[in-house]
């Protein structure tokens, strides 16, 4: 796996501080993103990358870019007209320590920088740069991730089908997965057919993602998760567990894992990462 | 002066339908793109083109992304966690009709799908797509728009110096302006010599905007603009006025206008609309 967490953090601060900005907002789009997290998105980037023999500085921007849209979002959803959280991996959210205001700009000035890193990057070319752009446009934006959350929204306390439900994966969290992996194929210069595999890989890898969270909210640890399990019976949220039973959802996180992993081997690179990756993906314990 | 207005929103109207998202969110995003307004940013962005000698139609695009960057803005202001308004323009604002957090994610809806417009339209080449998006971004962020409204937060209740007050100007409502000039110029293929000349009028045009808005605070009449007068006062926000009594306000505004009326004689173009756009500016009643 690579080990590729201290260098994200390290440039995102970097990006944080030479913005030209009241230095409140700065700290408050810092403090979220340091808050920690798995950095899958670019992780998935980088490795694709080096799955295609390429060098992985080149997508070190966009793979920041990508995990401040991540963050974000995360900021919105925690605000107290979203979701109310008061704690995020064990640490306060933007707006305990920021107040909503705060974090609501917060949340906007990441959302608008990550375009401005990619426009900026002098490692892309212009064409890779709008490809990219539009890209993450779509997959986080109406049609991508604020559609997902909408579609969580109007499903809440309702029975939804197996259907209803990977609508709101696919565009909640699936998308910006996709990003990770189209993005960093986009950079590495590959082929259409290659970023179509790509797509289906990480369509499955993302939807294997959600899977294994609604397992774990049964199964889990919660000291490793750093959440409560349980959780999504308690608030009659919809799973794959509750739809499929919970032999049936293992099944169906299996069978993703294995169409993502089997799918790559037509791409005639090593793949070998981006295998490891799914099977991380389908065994994590957080 | 341009009739656009009913063009604009025609196309605005048209880029929120060809959305594949919840439609809920999609009335929300609309709702407030057709709240009505001055479309005062769009107007900029194509009175230049149009000065440049170029096809207005080439800017459409361009000028309805500028615009639904603006309505995000005004979506995210009007939040309780904000300036808490329950009425723009005399409509309810979005908050009030869709609940606040619709109202959130149809700002982040705006703010994003006016990325992917950009980079989606076919009217651009690559190059002009990566330096409007750049700009837009650096314009609407925390180096501009955002990091304006968190000086202007941050400044509530305090005896600001005319230099605070002006960055947040500058920032808060005047890089969006300059970004419609300045964005005009760039699709018209105009030189970087005449560029920066288009970005000091409208960084003065921006100036003279907000003045005015501060002195029809004081001498406006309700009716005409729509909300109480010596609302500013009230609220013991620093304005024009205040810090330079309304005589000096009134002369400060005009010097701003003659400043970009006369600088852009060096463009060697067609001057006129945008001589209009700055005496309107000067002049308006609300």
């Amino acid at each position: 796996m690579l080990q590729v967490n201290e260098q994200i953090e390290k440039e995102l601060s970097h990006y944080i501080s030479v913005l030209n900005a009241p230095q409140i907002i700065k700290d408050a789009m810092d403090y979220s993103l340091q808050a920690g997290g798995k950095r899958i998105r670019p992780i998935l980037l980088l490795a694709t990358l080096q799955s295609f023999g390429q060098d992985v500085s080149k997508g070190i921007t966009t793979a920041c870019s990508l995990e401040m849209i991540h963050t974000y979002s995360l900021i919105h959803d925690d605000l107290p007209a979203m979701d109310n959280d008061d704690l995020r991996r064990g640490k306060p959210t933007n707006h305990i320590v920021f107040g909503d205001a705060y974090a609501i700009l917060a949340g906007d000035g990441l959302l608008t920088y990550s375009f401005q890193l990619i426009a900026q990057d002098p490692k892309l070319s212009p064409d890779q740069k709008v490809r990219i752009i539009e890209f993450l446009a779509q997959c986080s934006g109406p049609e991508g991730m604020v559609g997902g959350q909408v579609a969580d929204m109007q499903g809440e306390n309702q029975n939804l089908s197996i259907d209803q439900l990977e609508y709101i994966h696919r565009n909640k969290t699936g998308k910006l997965l996709s990003f990770g992996v189209v993005a960093g194929a986009i950079i590495a210069e590959a082929s259409n057919e290659q970023i179509d595999i790509m797509k289906t890989y990480a369509e499955n890898i993302g939807l294997a993602f959600q899977i294994r969270d609604d397992i774990l909210d049964i199964e889990g640890n919660e000291e490793i998760i750093g959440k409560p399990i349980g959780s999504d019976t308690g608030n009659l949220k919809s799973t794959y567990p509750a739809l499929l039973t919970l032999e049936g959802a293992k099944e169906r996180l299996h069978s993703h894992t294995s169409i993502a992993k089997e799918i790559i081997k037509d791409l005639n690179i090593n793949t070998r990462l981006l295998e490891e990756i799914a099977d991380l993906i389908e065994e994590r314990d957080h």
